[in-house]
């Protein structure tokens, strides 16, 4: 199941929306709403073609696009549909010129559906590939960011009307601190144009192929279900990760901090892991596995937590207490993993100042 | 002393200081910092032309420009000085033509100094009034929006480099919360240009010839104390003012709220006020002035504390126990009072819904 997506169809949507989900780590927020709005556009026979890494032209004008907000908001107060649609006219307005391809700043969760939305919206391709190969709570924690391309001009905009166009910021940080505030106030949930860049700095900054990706994860755990095999053990194989625990949820600890959910998880293992203890510590995403104490898993590499029988994943919004989970530790794109990211999404980027980033090991290693 | 100001010259800005103050009713921020900006730069040769309302062109474009922020804030974080400039730049981008003329949004406190600045550094005129008339604590506190014109599209910019531009919101209340959201996040300072409007209109929503107002309200004081005259006595002559009762602060209740400073001062009444119990209730300015539990005088109408000794204004943040203060009320102009003004400005719009705003009784009738 590796074979490439050329086009949207309606027959990816469902697959899409899986694996986008599982590749969130729990946050990102959930992809069911853009899907359905997706759908939508497509069956009234919207095209949206995807446009893989290596045929983009240098100098098409590409715009990452993807919601900002609470998820725990996006549940409950549903878009109006054109949020990133007016994002975007409001960042070819900065540019002064059209757009020729869209990208998603994040396939992890509702992002991945969001570009897709618009490019059915707006005629235009998306592009195959995003900003980040999972999902990450702040805007900084990019790929055009670290690898050299400025996020300003951005804009955003709300089912309200108001359109914020951020010019100028001295930094990626700020922008996010800034369009922070500002999504509170418009009531957690907004969407976002940023980063007018090149073809050429895309080809180079994206994290190649996630849509793809995606979509051939959420297809292998959809067949896996239909064909009785194990859903989890199909992940797993798909995107060479690992199982590090079947466990019970013991203890939930979650709260929100300046409009992110903040937490951790304690597991008790059953199963092959009877016995272990383990814990996730959770800021949006799952950032931390331990297993009786020991750093196993952290960020970037994604912490994905399933339902241990149906294999479909987890957020953390829907987390509760004596749940029986299947934790996986699946590899972060080597994009990730150079020293340029792990300054900005590495542990000590969330305050784990005192875990050093080893990356997890392989399937069928010992831990 | 009813002279008309044709340009700021380096005489006028002590005055002008003085008056804004007044007029700023405790809030408005201290146009210290600003003035000595300003004199800078007509000190360096720079003209600053004073267009009075009668002789702007009726197609001039005009633009609204302030400092926004925490006045407490401003005593201890000074601007950079051409935050009002790349604000005002950012408003000329978005309606893609030069500006004619800059007008205060707000003559009581420290902006009325920051359009002087701006226009003696872009080589503009100012206009001869503004849009408060005195100082208010929010951004759709402001005639041009009580009388029709929308403040978008408005740009905000920081010392940092941050330049944030508000295109389009569903109402001036909008842009208020939006852009207090994003000041809070830039260190709770920041320059902003607004509601690019017309001669026209300014001309029918400007409160009029505040610019000299202030300038010759601060020179009454200034004249007052040089011949030994009553300084009080002179703000209330120059204003058609009324002494409300001269006291001591007996409690002093004040807290940030919201970004705002909110509160009350309890009174004791000395000299002819002897036994009289007064209150002062307080967001960012004075808003309501009650004698003995009733009250007397209420916003839009001033409500002005001075220092009882030298007739200087005193702001709320430099408030103490034990002060002896006098108290005045001013009327506000007649734009302030109509039906549309009151439920934007009256008191009502401060969360006093019992309270009916009847203009107070001018100098010389009974209490």
């Amino acid at each position: 199941m590796t074979d490439v997506l050329r086009e949207i169809t309606l027959e990816d949507l469902d697959a899409l929306e899986i694996g986008a989900a599982i590749l969130g780590t729990g946050g990102g927020g959930n992809p069911y709403i853009g899907k359905l709005r997706c759908r939508e556009q497509l069956r009234m026979g919207r095209k949206v073609p995807v446009i893989p890494l290596n045929e983009l032209p240098d100098d098409a004008l590409v715009v990452s696009l993807g919601g900002i907000g609470a998820p725990v908001v996006g549940v409950e107060k549903i878009e109006e549909g054109e949020e990133c649609l007016r994002a975007l006219r409001a960042v070819e307005e900065e540019v002064g010129q059209k757009v020729d391809a869209l990208i998603s700043a994040e396939i992890g969760g509702s992002n991945s559906m969001e570009p897709i939305l618009t490019a059915a919206q707006a005629g235009l391709p998306v592009v195959d590939g995003d900003g980040m190969g999972r999902a990450f709570p702040e805007m900084q924690m990019i790929t055009w960011s670290i690898y050299g391309q400025r996020s300003v001009p951005a804009a955003m905009a709300d089912e309200k009307g108001n359109v914020v166009v951020f010019r100028t910021t001295p930094s990626d940080k700020w922008l996010e601190d800034l369009a922070r505030s500002c999504v509170v106030t418009m009531g957690a949930a907004a969407g976002l144009a940023q980063a007018p860049m090149r073809g050429e700095f895309v080809k180079r900054a994206a994290i190649p192929n996630t849509v793809t990706q995606a979509r051939n994860l959420g297809r292998a755990v959809l067949e896996a279900n239909a064909q009785n095999r194990d859903p989890v053990q199909a992940v797993i194989d798909q995107e060479n990760g690992r199982l590090l625990m079947t466990a019970k949820i013991s203890d939930l600890e979650r709260h929100l901090k300046g409009g992110f959910a903040v937490g951790q998880l304690s597991l008790e293992g059953f199963g092959a892991f009877q016995g272990d203890t383990g814990r996730i510590d959770l800021q949006n995403e799952f950032l931390i596995f331990m297993r009786n104490g020991i750093v196993e898993v952290c960020v970037p590499d994604l912490v994905v937590v399933l339902d241990a029988d149906t294999g479909l994943p987890i957020t953390t919004e829907m987390l509760r207490y004596g749940q029986r989970i299947a934790i996986l530790g699946l590899p972060c794109h080597a994009l990730l993993r150079t020293p340029e990211a792990l300054a900005v999404v590495g542990p000590a980027a969330f305050g784990y100042h005192d875990i050093t980033f080893n990356p997890m090991k392989p399937n069928g290693s010992t831990s």
